[in-house]
């Protein structure tokens, strides 16, 4: 072990935060004490936890001491060589963490909120104070991505990010992929196993995947994306009928955060960053990607597909990516030198999400006579967009549909059309799906979602 | 970019090997030279290639100056702050690495041969001289494992690693699956797409993977582990009806290589790393890692299941991996410090794979007549091992076989049982499987297959 073989008082590490994710961090740091000691070649010494209220009953493992509870979080900045920021929120998270780096003290954070709507600020603060800031698990819990992008992959270029990184959302549409069952139902039953809020808004309406996209993307990208840059749709529109459309047409309907590099019409280079549902092919790696579990699938030039793959919340999972940043922390505070600073340099114009090309499958209900499909396809053509399938499923398909039985017997019944396209802008296809729901015998657009992952 | 925006002169990098990984390394290197400057803080200067005959015709980029091939490596090695190496086998690799090392340039190898055979050297000698040697390239190619595994998960516990690590076998074992093709069939393709050597014995003996699982099973457990601690079985036994069985059953056969910590019936602690075909559930994510593709799949005490999955071979994917570590190096090179050090401090004795306890399958052809099956029940539960179910497939089931119509009519046909154990210790499903092979009327044991992953 070198130089760190050579005595060394232990380092202080203060903990601010104290619920599911703050009480498993302090139990490994003061369990797995002599194995962090071994790695890191410095004990890790806990010198203090920041709570609301020291008095209020919390299940603490017993390898840790309920002294060292305390509700002066700024006096325990102060006396820390690396401070662990686990309580969430803006503030006052951002002032003590503003504090610790300007003391001094290594910084690791879990905050995705925090990062995504001022990451800068603390990012330039660690800068010019010569400190570490790490931050693996603000984004997918427990899987390496963060140190992965920003170190593993410092020597390719990312062309895109596609990442399931909301555990509740996951859940939610795999249960009514698995179970036929509702949306409502489904975010019940997530609600009663603690997989989602009370208030389940920041998980369903994208809010919490939007943010881990714009920290994603920066890494990524080497340029700043905050959580306003990310264009954002949530999956409770996802209907019961939405998801088994998907899976007769071999996909399964995923929340993705999806950040990547594209090129405009007029060709110039960006990033766009986007949050929405999509159907994934039953064949891609992250069409597997069940339950809570997350997953980021990355494309590279030279690395090619990646994909990481693991728990993206919970208590120990958070607390093992946290664990693993103090270690790398503290071997710099042992050893010398720091981990990497925000990389910036490509300052890269964050594109609409208009821009991106994708595929679209379009779901319609038509009257059930011939010659729909093809006032349909026409519309298609005439605005440029390209058709890979039309399925007219057989459920749907009554007697003398169009292109089944081609037959026009005056049956004035509902068909169903699903629409499959080549990739093609947002603005085109929007275009297109306004063109075909005037359209006479069409009566309704029953969805319209992203195709991503093909 | 702080200490990095001051001026700083070139670092000098020296590629030692210009074969498909070289090459690519040469490429990426040059292509994306403005890239590498912003990320890394200096511009990297690629000083040198040593190649064994300078005036071959080989593929270059045309960004590659061709005067940069020379046939003197130690010179280049001389005028270098980091050295890579990619030109594989034990010698002269080890002894130009030791003389970089030495004379303090930083060292970046995915020599995974040289690793597993004499890593400790090497480390030590980097160790000393204070520089850094990384090798993310030399498992599992493009597919970030190292860095995680050292750092992300450095203060977590690391149960268990299941990996598929070699892409050629798991070519052939997909294309076997896939197709019911015979191992000879399915090697010879993989030779003709260049997935298999015309040797293919590194691959399909397992070499190539146990070489890989002891530099996980190192970084994992903190302890020593080389190529020869490894148990290793490689796939040529398998046959197409394996294979086929493993689909009945509800199984895919992998080549895998386990490293895993565990405690044996003297309560001693240590680690099992060994590399075989198992069959894994087809619900596990491994099962799903097609073609020539690698994963990762790790078990930790906090993190919980984590994989890492991508191309694990391959040019450009190697080269991506080589360039991140070449980005570390010379980000310490630039704003000091180093990357972790060889960690051994957890010093673990290897235990033999026959203190694994895991489950089987077995398969037997026995005579079709009743009784049979309860024979065979009885011998496993006399040697304590546990059956899981028994299946008696009704292609095989000839009429009256055993439990399947009860009747003894003295058939003397032939029947098939496939035997699914709890987990049992290897020494007892040997014992158990030699007792059942001398019973009366057991014809054939057709195969016995760790079960893993479930």
């Amino acid at each position: 072990m070198g130089a760190s073989q050579q005595e060394q008082g232990p380092l202080r590490v203060a903990l601010l935060g104290c619920g599911v994710v703050g009480s498993e961090v302090a139990r490994l740091l003061t369990q797995q004490s002599a194995d962090l000691a071994s790695r890191v070649g410095a004990p890790l010494e806990l010198v203090g936890i920041a709570v609301r209220d020291a008095s209020a009953p919390r299940p603490l493992a017993e390898s840790v001491d309920r002294s060292l509870l305390t509700e002066d979080a700024e006096g325990l900045v102060a006396r820390a060589d690396i401070v662990i920021e686990v309580m969430g929120g803006i503030e006052p998270a951002r002032a003590l963490l503003l504090r610790a780096i300007e003391a001094g003290a290594a910084v690791v954070t879990a905050n995705k909120a925090l990062l995504a709507e001022d990451g800068p600020t603390l990012y330039k603060a660690a800068d010019t104070a010569g400190v570490d800031i790490y931050f693996e698990a603000a984004v997918a819990g427990a899987i390496p991505i963060v140190r992965p992008v920003r170190e593993s992959l410092a020597g390719d270029s990312v062309r895109r990010i596609l990442g399931i990184v909301n555990g509740t959302t996951n859940y939610v549409l795999d249960q009514m992929a698995s179970t036929g069952m509702s949306f409502d139902d489904a975010v019940r039953q997530a609600q009663d196993l603690g997989y989602a809020e009370a208030d389940p808004t920041a998980d369903v309406e994208g809010f919490d995947a939007a943010a881990k996209a714009a920290i994603l993307a920066s890494l990524a990208f080497h340029t700043r994306v905050s959580l306003e840059d990310v264009a954002r749709e949530g999956i409770t529109r996802i209907t019961a009928d939405d998801v088994a459309w998907a899976a007769q047409t071999g996909h399964v309907i995923k929340l993705l955060a999806i950040a990547e590099s594209v090129t405009d019409d007029d060709g110039s280079h960006g990033v766009s960053v986007r949050v929405h549902p999509a159907l994934v092919p039953l064949a891609h790696p992250l069409a597997g990607v069940r339950g809570a579990f997350n997953a980021v699938f990355v494309e590279a030039d030279a690395a090619g597909e990646l994909m990481f793959y693991g728990r993206g919340a919970g208590g120990a999972p958070t607390a093992s990516a946290v664990l693993g940043d103090v270690v790398s922390a503290a071997r710099h505070r042992v050893l010398g030198g720091k981990g990497p600073e925000e990389s910036t340099y490509a300052a890269l114009p964050i594109l609409p999400a208009s821009t991106a090309v994708t595929r679209y499958q379009v779901r319609l209900a038509v009257d059930d006579r011939p010659g729909v499909l093809a006032q349909v396809a026409q519309v298609l053509a005439s605005k440029g967009v390209s058709i890979e399938a039309v399925r007219q499923p057989s459920e749907a398909a009554a007697p003398g549909a169009e292109d089944t039985h081609g037959a026009d017997d005056g049956a004035t019944g509902v068909a169903h059309l699903v629409i499959t396209t080549h990739a093609a802008a947002e603005a085109a296809l929007a275009a297109t799906v306004d063109a075909i729901a005037v359209l006479e015998p069409v009566r309704e657009i029953t969805s319209v979602l992203r195709v991503e992952g093909a």
